[in-house]
């Protein structure tokens, strides 16, 4: 349960781009590295064998949605989530914290923690930074994300400050209940990774202030949060700026919810080493399919007739049998089979993007590499 | 592609269940078997790499849906659907008859042939005996079904006679249509055979009469249509026992759309040697899982805690590695991969129980079989 830096390639400005490797309890990660969203524990339309096919090296599960279903009580008999769904490898849980800011309703903030109501029935729950580590515990993931408030876009400066003095109280609070429950002889996952996240809206002061003070709380790796809620590109690029020199070099740094294949290549020069997004998916369902030449929309009459695959260079399960022709068909007669050949399509190029990544740093040509595909994905 | 009878196994009353292999272009069919139904170019959320999995050994394809989707024109230009879907084991082809009769819209019925309106857009379509044998020739599957007309249930004794009659003189123009396609040089697939199809509703002379008719054409097969349409199981099985007599021995019989296991297990001792059915897949699709105790419904509460797979005899790919507590949860998040791991588990039980009939024939045990599982599944 360690994080190696095997090198750090510069790029411009002082940053520079790292290659690493993460041990967990359940396996290696090598970093940089992708993790695919498992939202309801399933990556939607995929098996863990299909992953394992994919070369999928960490998942990302939700704590919030597992929360409300299947629910604390069936994980805790199931013995985790790994067993739970099936999947061996590494597990990122999420602290529930976004889903409570974004998609529960009637919350009220207190120092405590957050009541909400569940998106599902409305139901009543409290969550604190004590009931956010002990479901991730139940969970047993790789590694447990600190319980944090992420603020609206835009946010005013005095509650983005409030806010990210309280999410750092809270965090000293995870931290503490983590190593008790890692502690316990009963748990899971004795050696699940706690990871601190960085807040301060886009004020870059704040932002440096924040992750000063979380550095100090000995974390096993730090994400940067509330990037990426609808603030511009270059904004997000100036956050990650302002903050990275604070960052442990020593610990896997986490940009959460980023993001486009240019975002990623742009953030990795930036010196992030994890990434997790639901946009591969999300487009794949909206028959959005990446190539190394671009993106394609697969339902676009113009693949009526195309009997190459998704894109030629492709070693992917969907571009090793099936044509453009077949997918549009798939999705013009609303086949789900569409669905699934189309997120493997799709998780398998971010894969090999990062594979690509990785190959570019350890043989010394990330630069090339990032001026040759800076256009290609919008 | 021939049939060869490896054996007849005495049932009662002068019935006999039957073992067959049925030589097709690609590849053999071990009988008594079952097709899964493919309806638009694909058995629903299933690769064709799957279906070997589950030792699928032929599909049934939907000329009327394929016609409509993707069409005429991509599937020529695809070299026929083997190729379109991905799929190099055997598929039959029913012959659009059965939709145009059941689900397209304002039809027209002429010596000719019959004039409909597409279910999905309207635009009208003339479909004959010819034109069926052509789309078929173009899927280039390796059993065509004879163009027919599919009568209500009920129908009156005059209008099934009228119209058993014309589906005879079709089918002489199928048979004419159908030598001449696979004898044209470019054809997609000239080992494609030909089954004709007895009707005639529920009138025990009409089926006689017609099963007589069409016996005297040369097919490669003759199949039962019309039954499983509402009338009562004891009424399919007299209809079956009427006109097994006069269907040649040496050829395959397929009775069309049936059943569930135990409508199976009773028309295989009446002497049918194929199967085709929606039932495993819409009944996944719906959460009802078969085992070898009976069917469950996985959404039922009682499952929420049960840490066992579906059937823990079962060897398919879903039972291999989830449990019902998991496929429930699927189910209720309303996750896609829940009909998935579903539809798979009832594909692997019918193509099972098809194994197991086989081998209970192969060992002379049949009968036992037969009275062990009768009343299994209701």
């Amino acid at each position: 349960m360690s994080f190696t830096l095997l090198s750090s390639t510069p790029t411009e400005r002082g940053f520079a781009a790292r290659r690493g490797v993460l041990r967990t309890a359940h396996g290696d990660v090598q970093t940089p590295v992708f993790m695919p969203v498992g939202t309801q524990a399933t990556v939607k339309t995929l098996e863990p064998r299909d992953l394992k096919e994919l070369k999928v090296q960490i998942l990302l599960g939700n704590t919030y949605h597992l929360l409300l279903r299947p629910g604390n009580e069936i994980m805790a008999l199931a013995g985790g989530l790994h067993s739970f769904m099936g999947w061996d490898g590494p597990i990122l849980t999420d602290s529930g914290g976004f889903q409570v800011f974004s998609l529960a309703g009637l919350r009220k903030i207190k120092e405590e923690g957050v009541t909400f109501a569940s998106h599902l029935d409305g139901h009543r729950i409290f969550m604190g930074p004590e009931e956010s580590m002990q479901i991730q515990s139940h969970l047993g993931s790789d590694i447990a994300m600190a319980f944090d408030e992420c603020v609206e876009n835009p946010t005013p400066y005095d509650y983005a400050k409030a806010s990210c003095e309280r999410t750092l109280r809270w965090l000293m609070r995870c931290k503490a209940e983590h190593d008790r429950l890692n502690s316990l002889p009963d748990t899971v996952n004795p050696g699940q990774m706690l990871f601190g996240i960085n807040q301060g809206a886009t004020y870059e002061d704040l932002r440096i202030w924040h992750m000063q003070q979380i550095a100090q709380i000995d974390c096993d790796g730090y994400a940067i949060g509330g990037l990426a809620v609808g603030e511009p590109t270059e904004v997000m690029y100036q956050i990650i700026e302002a903050v990275e020199p604070y960052m442990p070099a020593d610990k896997p740094r986490y940009l959460m919810g980023v993001g486009t294949p240019a975002n990623i290549i742009e953030c990795v020069a930036r010196g992030v080493d994890m990434f997790d997004c639901v946009l591969p998916a999300r487009n794949a369902r909206h028959g959005t399919l990446y190539t190394w030449e671009g993106a394609i929309n697969i339902k676009n009459e113009k693949f009526r007739h195309d009997d190459s695959p998704i894109d030629p260079t492709c070693t992917c399960p969907t571009c090793r049998s099936f044509s453009r022709a077949y997918l549009r068909h798939l999705f013009v007669a609303g086949e789900m089979l569409a669905m699934r050949l189309a997120v493997m399509h799709n998780l398998h190029f971010f894969n090999e993007l990062f594979a690509r990544i990785r190959q570019a740093l350890d043989e010394g040509r990330f630069e090339e590499f990032r001026k040759e595909y800076a256009g290609v994905w919008k």
